[in-house]
């Protein structure tokens, strides 16, 4: 069984034959979440998890289960998985790849005719892009008890479609209660959406957590005034405090190295007029660490530096707590079998932490998870030009098939 | 004569009924340019003007020249006045101040009995503020050859209407020539729009010129990436640099005072989402000092820095001259002229150089010119808030008709 591989090539046909559904002139994917495409993304893999004798269990919030039997079906299942459901410009490999690498594994064993001890499953989380219907990560979400089921089933897209009306059009709509699954590890295969991998020239991330996260609303107000006869020393320009909070907020990033993220992504300036002193700027910070500690000394580095920037400029301040999601470690035991099995391959492998948000987060809170990265070009997702490696694709395929062979031993 | 005072009284009354037409709510006026508002403003004034005798006079683009002959006609005449449109949301002084000043030196020469050698021309230049017609101190412009008058006729408003049809329905597009007349000296009475005056406690401001411009358009260019998984040594972050850029900009401005302005007023980001790092950014930068060498010296060292900076952030830069706009420095002996009549009266003075734009800097290109300012409340204009005393437009006027008698000896 150690000798075990999965099929490169056929993993390679599926992801391109899911990614004809909804294909883009640029050669990326457009399939949103409960549209027509989502149902014929999911129709094609339950056809094909089917074909090798598995079963579909589908919750009212629309996550699919399919379920390939153990030997000892009390046991609590393995699951591995990810999302379907793609961005406006997205790509073929986002989230398409932890599905479609699960049904590799599922096609692998068939063909070897391995009955696993525990059962394994391969789950498909309903609108992780939150493109359509926000928030992100909502099947996951939902399963893990984050969103409350009747929440979800209220949203609404901007045409004023209701989520659970448009689950059911495309027959999505399930029977089953939405979390509570006997599972007992949970794997997820994701690009890496990040350049670091191709950097450092590995083929596996083994991914030790996702990196927690602050996010803040700052405004910043001064005074309003003719940029012609208002002597500098009288002025109060919020843009020029505002400007020094971001290079604070870039620094601040710098000094939490490694790993630390800090981002300004959105400005907006009042009145925006050439010959005008701005007298109110609003912007946003994105703040992401691994540890929870050196992500409180970031928060208490911005307000400190913020508030003094303030104080020397004349301006008021106002800082807004957004949003925060603590840092999640992933389990230890699962790292060690994703470490173990690059190993086993020869696969070059480095730790990496994630910073982007994915169904994996979610399921932590519920049931032992870690990931498997692999490298995409440039580090870009999210964009049609996204693209990755069949070999790399490949290789952690093979991680993904050892780490749930081990885990499914009795 | 050296004791003829005009009458404060009579001067507030006429702000104050000029006011009425365009009144807004909040105690400002909107009385944009070739409007019926504009139209009954200068009715009001071509009415007032006649009653004391004056002769009117209307040139292709609307710019009314209001004569009280002098004992000799053929010398060049001495000019003053300024405009009667607002912004959408103007004040009752700016611009209106300088023309009923104007008109109260002549009523108070009027009562007084008094000819004068020269003759003395009453000036409203048409479409200052550029509000409705884009750009602004278009009549003045025109006046002084800066704008061709057929260009200056095709202009067109928001709604497509052009300026010499709109100037003709209210009937003000008068058959002289643009250009041309035979005056001496030019004089501006004008609220300050700064906060000097005010904060020094001078009741008269001796202009000495108006300060030169540069204006820059900044293109700022990264690369867009996620915010979660790029680590901070790989970004090439738009905004970051921008920011810097901006407080390079600050600091320039600092570091050439006395004079020195330094603003960015406007700011665009892209793709402007909180967690993405920007890719673009897009900025102006308004840079005014009176000597024109300094103003070169900062143009030096805003390239200068902005390069560094670009270059240390791995940033693309272009920096474009949007417009230049020498230092005007005003005619030595009128300003002494408005130096000495502030000491006759007793009114306290200083030295000041105008950062805005005024008719009186178009006027500065074809003959001798200054202007007088006066305190404004807390520096605000171009707001309905906008407001000054009686006793300082009072004072302002006496300074004006001192002036203009002085002037206008043979």
């Amino acid at each position: 069984m150690d000798n075990l591989r999965i099929d490169g090539g056929r993993l390679w046909a599926s992801l391109m034959e899911m990614g004809e559904i909804g294909a883009t002139p640029k050669g990326g994917c457009a399939r949103l979440a409960l549209t027509d495409l989502d149902r014929q993304g999911r129709d094609l893999l339950v056809r094909w998890a089917k074909t090798i004798g598995c079963t579909a269990t589908i919750d009212r919030v629309g996550n699919i289960f399919l379920r390939r039997e153990g030997a000892r079906p009390e046991l609590p299942a393995i699951a591995t998985g990810s999302h379907l459901d793609t961005q406006p410009t997205g790509g073929k490999f986002d989230g398409v790849y932890g599905v479609l690498a699960g049904l590799e594994v599922l096609r692998t064993l068939h063909d070897a005719k391995i009955q696993t001890d525990r059962a394994i499953e391969v789950v498909v989380w309903t609108n992780e892009e939150g493109s359509r219907f926000s928030p992100a990560m909502m099947g996951s979400g939902a399963y893990a008890g984050v969103f409350p089921v009747e929440e979800v089933e209220a949203k609404t897209d901007v045409d004023g479609n209701r989520f659970d009306a448009e689950l059911a059009k495309i027959g999505y709509r399930g029977a089953a209660k939405v979390g509570g699954r006997n599972i007992g590890a949970y794997f997820e295969a994701h690009i890496e959406q990040g350049p670091i991998l191709e950097a450092e020239d590995k083929t596996i991330g083994v991914v030790t957590g996702a990196q927690g996260q602050r996010w803040y609303e700052v405004t910043v107000v001064g005074q309003e005034a003719h940029a012609g006869p208002t002597p500098m020393r009288r002025r109060r320009d919020a843009l020029v405090g505002a400007s020094r909070m971001i290079d604070a907020v870039n620094k601040i990033g710098h000094a939490h190295q490694p790993y630390a993220c800090a981002t300004v992504g959105f400005i907006q300036s009042f009145p925006n007029s050439r010959n005008t002193i701005p007298g109110r700027v609003f912007f946003t910070v994105d703040f992401r660490h691994p540890d929870d500690e050196r992500l409180s000394s970031m928060d208490a580095a911005l307000k400190a530096q913020c508030a003094a920037i303030a104080e020397q400029g004349g301006l008021e301040l106002e800082i807004r707590d957004f949003w925060y999601f603590p840092p999640t470690p992933f389990a230890p035991h699962l790292i060690e079998r994703v470490r173990d099995g690059a190993a086993a391959f020869g696969y070059s492998a480095m730790n990496i932490i994630s910073g982007a948000g994915h169904d994996a987060v979610y399921m932590a809170k519920v049931c032992p998870t870690t990931m498997i990265f692999v490298p995409c070009k440039d580090g870009i997702s999210h964009n049609e030009i996204e693209d990755a490696k069949p070999e790399h694709l490949e290789a952690g395929c093979n991680v993904l098939l050892r780490a749930i062979l081990e885990a499914s031993k009795a």
